[in-house]
Parts: C-alpha cells; structure tokens; sequence
C-alpha cells in the first residue's frame, strides 16, 4: 500500500498563521491505512504489557481505544477541565501564552499499572510531558509514549526525555 | 461476564445541578467490558455494509474507530465549530438554550456511501438529528444511529424517527 505520509495532508495557516497543519483525516478515513498504523503501533511496543492505553484529547482518543483493543488493554481518557464526570486529579502546564491543564479521574488505573500514552501530534511536548507526571504522581509506570505524528523541529523528545517515545511519521 | 450496566456509574448533579449522569468510564477502563459493547454494537448492524463510521466530538470517538475498524470502514469525526482543519460544512441545533454547531470535513465521504453515526449517549437526540442531517445534506445514507447509553424519558427517538436507532444500555 501507500506510504501513511500520503493521507496526511499539510494544511497552512491553521490554527493560526504561519503553522502548517498535518491533518491526518484522510488516513482516518481509509481503512487500510488506519489497520497499517495500529499494526506499526504495535510492533514498536514489541511485546510490552501494557495494562491501561491513555488517549490525550481529543484527537489522541482516535487510536487509544483501537490499541487498548488490540492490548487487550483498558481505555482512558485524559481530558480538559471540567469533563470528567467523577473525582480527578489535575496537572497544569505552560502552553506559549499562558497555562492549560488535564485532568484524569482519580480511580483510572492502579498503582504500579503499565501505561501507555498516545496522542495523535508530538509538538513541543508539554502536553505530552503533562500526561506523563499525572501518570506518575499516580503511580502508574509509564511504558512508552506514541504519537502517529512527530515533528521533530520543536523537539517534542529532548523534553521528554527518560521516557521512551515512538512515531510513526516524522516531519 | 457481568452485565454492562454495573459498568456504569451515576454522577448526581453532572454537569449541572439536577441532572443524574451516566459515567462510562468503568466500562472503558474494563478491556472485556469495551470487547463486549463492541460485539454488541455488531450485532445491532446484523451484517449492513458501512463504508463509513462519524463519531460525535468527543466521546462519540471511543467506540466510533473500534467500529470502524471491525466494519472495515473509514472513521469521520464531527467536530465542535472551528476544530477540524480543511474545509468544512456545518450544521446548527438548538440547545436548551441557544445554539450549538457541528462541522464535517467537505471532503469526509462521496455522494451514496453508506453512514453510520455513532454517539456515546443518546439524550434529547438534537446532536444525533443534526448529525443526520447533515450527512443526507451532503448525500450519503444513513444506515442506522448507534448509542452505548440511551435515556429513554427524554425521548430522542422520537426527535430521530425515520432513522434506524440501536443502544446497548437503556435507562
């Protein structure tokens, strides 16, 4: 099949000027370019058990529940303030003006858990980074973080160092 | 396994005061729970061809790339206004008070192929009709409207009469 960069389609000016967006809807679209990403997710896992699979939201909720699935893994949902409907636990972070934050239900995952977080953009890495000390504080073990996206100019994994990152298509 | 429903919690006063919430967050943490709903939803569709499966921002996307998956169809998310990064088509609805939008990438499906929508709850019904709507406006065919939870005394079966409506968990 077609190399997965072919769905993604480069976008400029969103979301706002001078940021060209990979838009990774016409690989949602196509099923067999979504199979061949899970597939390549799971080979760079290479065995590792994975108890809980993180989904960022919202667009790191597309691929979460599908690995989670093919883990045989549980599902959980990181989301924005004020979303998540019982008990949660929040970590704030610094986004280029101003803070935003995360919040995940305090009784997502045991202590001692394997996680794995995913979201669909390595950017910077601060939301990435957020995920992964709410993770901890909890006492999860963070097992690997994956993204389908790495654009690796804003060096997303120099601040995520320690943890091992995987991508599928960089940039 | 144990019914779906004791994998569900109620939120008294979520998100507002007055209202009982059905939380699904135990059921998505439960690999054999998320298995089950997904052979459940299956069932439901007894064989119809999907060629593509739209989850409504933003817990509409848990099961809407696991079914899309096991039907061998693209996945489509419905975004709240200005979220999606191409061009878009939009549709409003009525909220309890004032409007709401939902946007759809102009180039998400052809003409004729075959849709199915997917939410996570089914209230009222005005997201899931807006949903629709704008589906046949863009001439694709809606196949049937999938639910995990439906709250049946607020009637949004009837607001979608016409459609044909599945749910896993009616309260």
């Amino acid at each position: 099949m077609k190399d997965l960069k072919e769905f993604v389609r480069d976008i400029p000016d969103f979301p706002k000027e001078g940021v060209v967006y990979k838009d990774i809807s016409p690989l949602l679209q196509d099923p067999e370019a979504m199979h061949r990403a899970v597939e390549l997710f799971l080979e760079k896992l290479d065995g590792i058990k994975i108890d809980k699979v993180i989904g960022i939201e919202a667009r790191g909720f597309f691929f979460a529940t599908l690995l989670a699935e093919k883990l045989n893994a549980g599902f959980i949902p990181l989301r924005k303030p004020g979303k998540l409907p019982y008990k949660t636990i929040k970590e704030e972070y610094a986004l280029e003006y101003g803070t935003d934050s995360l919040e995940i239900h305090e009784d997502a995952f045991e202590r001692g858990e394997k996680i794995l977080i995913h979201d669909d953009v390595l950017a910077t890495g601060g939301t990435a980074l957020a995920a992964c000390k709410l993770v901890e504080r909890m006492g999860g073990e963070i097992a690997q973080c994956d993204f389908l996206v790495e654009l690796e100019f804003l060096n997303g994994r120099e601040k995520l160092k320690g943890y091992q990152i995987e991508s599928l298509l960089k940039y």
